[in-house]
């Protein structure tokens, strides 16, 4: 379906919609409604379950402001930046490489200087989207994308709302590998908010100025740590190669995560490992495989320091998204840190046994460098220390010369008191290496929400509905008296819910208009599983029953209140609606019907 | 324990610490470690549970920044203030209010005007606490507490990232009663991050400028609405009211809901039904609720159109901090929203009955009025209507007059077309109250944290630990191989670990150090189950087994490895372990000290 007619949908259905609009609507922000919220929910706790608790990985929450040190290490304060060009017209900002791609051949405008972007404007006579006035001449300047604010008062320190979670995770290395004791590998996730003040947001969920990252940050030796591949091995996988990509004829590569590895299609192993988590994730909260293929980044798309990308892509009216990034980045992040931060982002690896180095050192004698350099003294001995480190053939002469504040110093040779000791060293600081699976959750439930809407015909009707999975529906179950004016159901359908509810199922109550009414509600937003209370289950001689009705198939079945809430939470788990039908009678679908 | 201490071992353990320390630290913000987000999470897991989930409430996720229009209608541009001294010599900024509680008698500074307070520092002298200077003379400034930013590039628009969840419920309620599809009392619930620039944080989790909230905006109808206070009715409560804080021999009030409700002492049923729930869930996530009370604002306290607000205290390092509060807000966010945003902040309310009413209008002859009053008369006429409205009498004479853009017109009464109709109304359109619960999630972990802390003597060595309830402890439990050396104990403990983590289990492996070491740095985070694999256990005739440890009474038990995930399962959800404890052979606890 297209974009504006899922929005229209997310909207009327309580999944999502644009924010503030009593106030005229603000342009890249969106509300979830209850059912998006729950649905988003359930798609973080099935990526926290899979990514953090079974990978034995742990998760952290830093906060959304940060420091603009922070942001001057990792780069975003000078190169988080995208092409601005304004309207001298009408004032209204657009996005001027995208004007360019637009409205040209050209397939990558941002890859351009701006100044070359301008002229393109110019000579192709670029007129603003908005009001038409022709935009050449109008400067094409860098705009900052992160959320500027100051923290707190008087001479504040300037903030900015991270642009992405990672580097909550990045700056708190050092007291992180502290909680992993020190070992390599071990990875940090964190799910939450991260912001990029776009020129242009589009609709839906796509380009959001607030949105929400599930991140993993996988911190590994890169002479040492080798991912547990065997796993996932197997997994098949749709892959678009950069070589594919460019060339004329280029296809999908349909292949096994273990081959792709072993014939270097996948250049990291650790990027190998975590596309097949990834496939198999995204199999089981819903996304429709043929419409999902991982396609690596062209080399002009990298970032300079990451060695491999590639993108999960998913199949949205028409268009491919990219719904989740896996790069391997190398040492950049901690590397930037260790630079510009105060502390050590780094971890002592020991070697298997000691190793005896030589070391150049020097003492150099203080009462002689002291009368000789007066206040310069501390520093000349400085870097003599260094100079011995770094080139200690500087000490074979009778003097030897460093400079220092600006000026050469000679010393004697004796007054350094140089020497080469033998030291056993039992082992050295290594920057670990960092592989970055990013995934966008906004774009996984737009994804979900695509993929799950269906049409069929139920009982000579047409109707809509959302084949969500039972792991990440917003609602567990739907409880409905079938009539309200007998008492005994209203009675019994509120102690199901009730039940259902204490059992932390997520249970959606409704006892307004004809029953098939109140199914095709439930159908609407992807309700799995209807119970409904009615008068055969209370009547016979047995325990009380209550229909069970399967969305997709209209299928129901009758089962035991005592049993109700064990089989939805195994419904829920994952156990197919066939294998619990298969121990209670089936029901005469004609039953939906009659209730019409 | 001291608020230090807890910090101290916060940080530690893992738990949370002040941000960005390798940049030097940012005062306000705080990183929860491994540990602590996991411990966080199982506490807004918890609340969701009883407080969306049980209630048959709807939980929504906002976004963080809010555009300016917003926080005009809610009154937060204009009095979310807070006193603002600033040193004229080291240029620090302090709480005037706080400077001068501190200096005198003076207990709500806050409450004073600023000159007020800026006499009463140059009378007493107060110097900057920073440099020591005297501030007699500096200005006492109101500083808005909102993070300010600016959206989107050019002429940007302002926006605040949100001072409290709740702004982004009611500015969404005219699409949130639609999805209640215009029914009350309907419950919106949020938890997310909010935002306060403080301007003087201060230590632990006690006043940060980034925090959690978990709110729940409650709508009621005030006319017909009654909470399900019976479900609550015989929760004993500690009670501190107003009229006991200013007595001079006040004393805690030890009573239950259902009394202080009918006495009067809870001024509505909503938020006494609200503080049984509460107490309740604080009790299941473990406060100590012999370090707990519900305090009622002092008239001072309360804003002015909240009826009747009580804080949920808890004593944590001898201070008692609010960990949430419960206002009658009655329809002051509503109608504040209603009538500066473009939407109806209303809910119609259909009568038992169609109503018979009169109703006076007009029916202007604009072919007289065009001609008389030119560019003027439409408005006129909607003068009429109005007037028509408001004072029917105004029409008995043989002319009436309107004042129109500062002029009196006359109009004739027979131009006017005046008649009387009945008409019949089927409802009408009412404002909502508000009842809101809001929760500090921050603050409640630093609760539990203080109060689980314990410490004992097990084996004849002291240990500290933290008895977290097994509802929200970080790991459910951790897994051990008894010796490392022993390829069976090795592969059996990485499949059980693997085996409860597919269980949905959060599982901590260790197999460092003595297992005594072991058990005490799980009993230091809180774990209250360790699983040992021991060559007992895989070397009888039976099936494989391991032992149970539970962390309080360090007391075990021999369970198969096939009923573990089950029974851990149970223990999380509130089985006590003596309970499960009975269905297996106790194990001789000098096994532990064996294993030292």
């Amino acid at each position: 379906m297209a974009a504006d007619a899922l929005a229209e949908l997310a909207k009327r259905r309580g999944f999502f919609f644009g924010s503030n609009g009593a106030y005229g609507g603000t342009a890249g922000f969106y509300t979830f409604g209850p059912q998006g919220a729950a649905l988003k929910r359930n798609v973080e706790d099935a990526w926290r379950d899979r990514f953090t608790i079974r990978e034995g990985n742990r998760e952290i929450e830093a906060p959304t402001v940060m420091p603009e040190a922070v942001f001057e290490a990792s780069g975003h304060l000078e190169g988080f930046d995208d092409m601005l060009v304004e309207c001298p017209e009408c004032g209204e900002s657009h996005r001027a490489d995208h004007l360019v791609e637009d409205a040209t051949d050209v397939e990558d405008a941002e890859a351009l200087p701006g100044e070359e972007v301008a002229e393109l404007i110019a000579e192709e006579g670029i007129a603003c989207p908005a009001c038409g006035t022709e935009l050449a001449g109008q400067p094409v300047e860098a705009f900052n994308l992160m959320f500027a604010t100051d923290i707190g008062p008087g001479d504040a320190q300037p903030g900015y709302l991270r642009p992405e979670t990672a580097q909550g995770i990045f700056v708190e290395f050092p007291r992180l590998k502290e909680y992993a004791r020190g070992n390599l590998p071990f990875g940090i996730t964190q799910i939450g908010p991260a912001y990029r003040n776009e020129i242009s947001p589009r609709g839906g969920l796509l380009r959001l100025r607030e949105f929400t990252q599930a991140e993993l940050e996988q911190f590994i030796d890169p002479e040492e740590d080798e991912p547990p591949l065997d796993r996932v091995r197997d997994v098949e996988v749709r892959l678009y190669p950069a070589t594919e990509q460019e060339a004329d004829d280029g296809d999908y590569l349909d292949t096994t995560v273990g081959e792709a590895v072993d014939e270097g299609v996948i250049g990291s192993p650790w990027v190998g490992y975590y596309l097949g988590v990834a496939q198999e994730w995204y199999e089981r909260v819903g996304v429709d495989l043929d419409r999902f293929r991982f396609r690596q980044h062209l080399a002009g798309e990298r970032a300079h320091y990451a060695a491999d990308c590639w993108d999960a892509e998913s199949e949205v009216g028409g268009d491919w998204i990219e719904i989740a990034g896996f790069a391997y980045r190398g040492d950049y992040d901690l590397s930037k840190h260790d630079e510009y931060g105060d502390d050590a982002f780094t971890v002592f690896k020991r070697y298997d046994e000691p190793k005896t180095v030589e070391r150049a050192t020097v003492d150099p004698d203080m009462s002689v460098l002291g009368p000789e350099f007066g206040g310069d003294a501390a520093a000349v001995a400085e870097a003599l220390e260094t100079l011995a480190e770094r080139d200690p053939d500087s000490f074979d002469g009778e003097t030897v010369a460093v400079d220092v504040n600006g000026k050469t110093r000679e010393v004697d040779a004796d007054v350094a008191n140089f020497s080469v000791e033998e030291v056993t060293e039992s082992g050295e600081h290594i920057t670990p290496h960092v592989v970055e699976p990013s995934f966008g959750v906004g774009r996984t439930v737009q994804t979900l929400l695509a993929h799950a809407y269906s049409e069929d015909e139920v009982d000579g009707e047409e109707r809509t509905y959302l084949s969500l999975e039972p792991a990440v529906a917003p609602q567990d179950a739907a409880v409905f008296p079938l009539v309200t004016n007998d008492d005994r159901l209203t009675a019994l359908a509120d102690e199901v819910a009730a039940d259902l509810r204490a059992a932390g199922l997520a249970v959606a109550y409704d006892d307004s208009g004809s029953i098939g009414r109140r199914y095709r509600r439930q159908d609407e937003v992807g309700t799995p599983f209807c119970v409904t209370v009615d008068r055969d289950g209370i009547e016979g001689d047995g325990p009380d029953t209550v229909t069970l009705r399967e969305r997709d198939s209209a299928a129901q079945v009758r089962v035991p209140v005592a049993d109700l809430a064990d089989e939805l939470t195994a419904l829920r788990e994952g156990e197919p609606f066939a294998s619990v039908a298969d121990r209670y009678d089936a029901v005469d679908t004609d039953v939906e019907t009659a209730g019409n």
